[in-house]
């Protein structure tokens, strides 16, 4: 039977799987510098080899304005059977600072506490030659039973600028059924999981002016406004007793959770006592109504991520600032639209803010949320392989955070994304001392070899 | 006559007033810098050998934890006659930044405008001799008709450490009717104003603390208390609708003005226009009910003066920022207590905010508001002193700046203090290229020996 022989191919072949692991770990593919950027390029050279060690063809490396995309592809299963696009990303983010790593950053190191160390080695190159050695695993073992296609960025620690544009450009290239993208991560070494939601972004800078210098406060206090108190109580009214978002219409376009997701949301744990444990604070605070868990998937946030006015030293200076800014970010759950949420922000920001101040509202743009069914045959399939590997259901998740490209391929592509990975907790990425765990990594691949099987059958 | 005698004598004595000014000014006594430490004992020695000169008794350099204190009296009137107690600081601030002065800070320098230039010549060297010079003219010409004390502070600008326990320790030797404190200014060189009210002070710096550490904002929000969101809104709500402060009870002891006070604050202008070009806003703001003038002076406020919460440089960053902090201070009005807003201050945090962040206030202390009575003997010897030479009516103020030395006698001493002095806007103190008035200054001292023999009739 060709799953099996595909899983001691895994087995036997292990070795080598570890000599390419150090040897990708090896390329400084850090995207966000331009000292690195042959190294990038590098990449990408490394990604299409293997790519065609593998058994992929029409293998190409294709440039953008930053950093290049990798494609290639193994259509063999034929038209009637579905096609999976595989995403990844084979840059890093950077290895500073250099003084807190144990061991080299760019050199695969693996410890007696069975993780392997290194820049990326979770975040996603492990991720990458999972999926690369589930493939190849498969293809060695009989015929491939899906059509597959990779597509490989070395921009995602930098934004993905060009996204939007290769995905627009090459949508012929990349017609597909489904976008499988390891990108995510377990719950635990023993629970694995599927991450079907994530919220979008919508990203803002206002700043108030008050006088046109900084005035003395004994001279003008209760004569002008106080622009960081002016923008205080606009931003203080932003979110009510309720915990709800004020701006006029924010949640017209929110789509409910059914009562069977929430239940399965709230399965193993509402997330309370995670929650607190993680953060420290003396009680948890969201929207009314919604479980922690609840909230932190799949309702909408609005979060000052900074603020500043005034001076802020040592001491005290008895001033009136001239101005005062925040940064907010608003996260966003399927149905709403960025665009529309900056609407709605600046209506709140004309009706609320006093005319005795100037202000000014930066709209930095955003991403939407992105849903895939739970019930499609692709999640099913993934469902099912990894179950069968760790002899237990996987959770259900929606993630809070927002991978960009998620949404980007569900609107261009016209298809939904299954997210998974083998990456843990505690793995550090985009920290010092980041890493895997190998045993986790193994169970990983032989569950891709099971999903593999599940997607053709 | 004497008074006739006294003005001669200042204007025959014009060129020596000026050179000891030179002298005076190349002192550099900066209190605030200890490399000045030895200068700032040279001003003291330098003020107390012109109280010798000028025919003061009973001189005194009496030391302090910092800068000493200078003493000198002529009570020569006897006790029948009232004693004036004039408080003076012969310390500077510091000089820098140098290269944006356009003389030498401690050359005293007279240009073609007619200003003298140097620190400290505005605040307040050239006022302390105008006082040592006019008492000089009446000594010279006569019997000196009231008892004269002179106070000196060498900490002024280093907020008045020593002054409380000097007061204390020193109560007897300074028993006086009235404080007259030329450290103020007036309205411009053709109209005099006397300062009768200066608001009181309390500083406050608040920090809310959120997650351990910054946490970020797509695996939180909307599950933990964002402390920059919760620090806005309660900052937010401190302030209400008609520029009150919401602090329970923070009106119950102001001292209401007087309809016929009211008038005379307004008699000249509201406010309005100079505060408008003063800060350029859009529109003034404060307390409903009350002219921008009679709000400067005669209200309260309550002011940020510096915010700071996470991520503040280029671009963004996704966080939850682990704390927030606001730097605020309130201007207190008569009869106001700075202890008892602090306990306002608490008592309104510990109702407001959620008991889902962990909050901290400090209170960095305060000082009283301190008022004359404008319609004293005293206050009328000076007004007709100043009108005398102006021939125009001065203008009665309030400042809404805090000087705390003033309410400080007034609770240790028990005596109230009338400000003046011969300042005027634009003399940039505290600023490079300082400045002082010279024929304003002259017109000082002539109307400071009219106000001496007024106190005396």
């Amino acid at each position: 039977m060709s799953k099996v022989n595909a899983k001691e191919f895994l087995t036997a072949n292990h070795d080598r799987f570890l000599s390419e692991f150090n040897e990708f770990v090896a390329i400084p593919s850090v995207s966000a510098d331009s000292a690195y950027k042959a190294d990038v390029v590098k990449g990408a050279q490394w990604s299409a080899e293997k790519m065609k060690s593998i058994g992929l063809t029409n293998i190409q490396i294709i440039k953008t304005d930053l950093h290049p995309f990798v494609y290639g592809e193994n259509l063999t299963a034929g038209p009637e059977k579905p096609t999976v696009l595989v995403y990844g990303h084979y840059d890093v983010q950077p290895p500073d600072p250099f003084d807190l790593w144990e061991s080299e950053p760019f050199v695969a190191t693996i410890k007696e506490d069975s993780y392997i160390y290194g820049r990326g080695v979770s975040d996603m190159k492990g991720q990458i030659l999972a999926s690369f050695n589930a493939v190849e695993a498969v293809i060695q073992s009989g015929d491939l039973p899906v059509n597959l296609k990779f597509m490989l960025e070395g921009e995602e620690e930098s934004g993905s600028p060009s996204m939007k544009k290769f995905l627009t450009d090459y949508k012929d290239l990349l017609t597909c059924d489904i976008c499988l993208n390891p990108d995510a991560g377990m719950a635990s070494p023993t629970q694995p999981s599927i991450n079907y939601a994530l919220r979008g972004i919508a990203s803002f800078e206002i700043t108030v002016f008050g006088p046109k210098a900084d005035v003395h406060s004994g001279g003008y206090g209760n004569v002008i406004q106080n622009p960081a108190n002016e923008l205080a109580r606009v931003i203080g009214s932003m979110i009510d007793a309720d915990g709800r978002i004020t701006l006029l219409g924010f949640y017209d376009d929110v789509q409910e959770m059914s009562v069977e997701e929430r239940a399965e949301l709230n399965r193993l744990s509402d997330g309370t006592k995670d929650f607190l444990e993680q953060t420290d604070v003396p009680k948890l605070f969201g929207e009314k109504g919604y479980t922690p868990i609840e909230r932190a998937g799949g309702r909408p946030t609005l979060d000052v991520n900074g603020m500043i006015s005034g001076y802020t030293g040592e001491g005290g200076k008895t001033i009136i600032p001239a101005k005062a800014s925040v940064k907010i970010t608003t996260r966003l759950v399927p149905n709403q639209s960025p665009d529309k949420t900056a609407e709605q922000m600046r209506a709140y920001l004309e009706a609320t803010f006093r005319d005795t101040v100037r202000w000014e509202l930066v709209y930095d743009g955003g991403a939407p949320a992105s849903i895939s069914d739970r019930k499609s045959k692709y999640v099913k399939a993934l469902s099912d392989g990894l179950q069968e590997e760790w002899q237990t259901q996987p959770i259900f998740e929606r993630s809070g955070g927002s991978i960009p490209v998620v949404g980007e391929i569900q609107k261009i592509l016209g298809v939904e994304s299954v997210l998974t990975g083998f990456g843990t907790p505690g793995n550090a990425i985009h920290s010092p001392n980041e890493r895997l765990h190998l045993p986790t990594w193994t169970r990983g691949m032989r569950a891709l070899v099971n999903t593999i099987y599940n997607l053709g059958a």
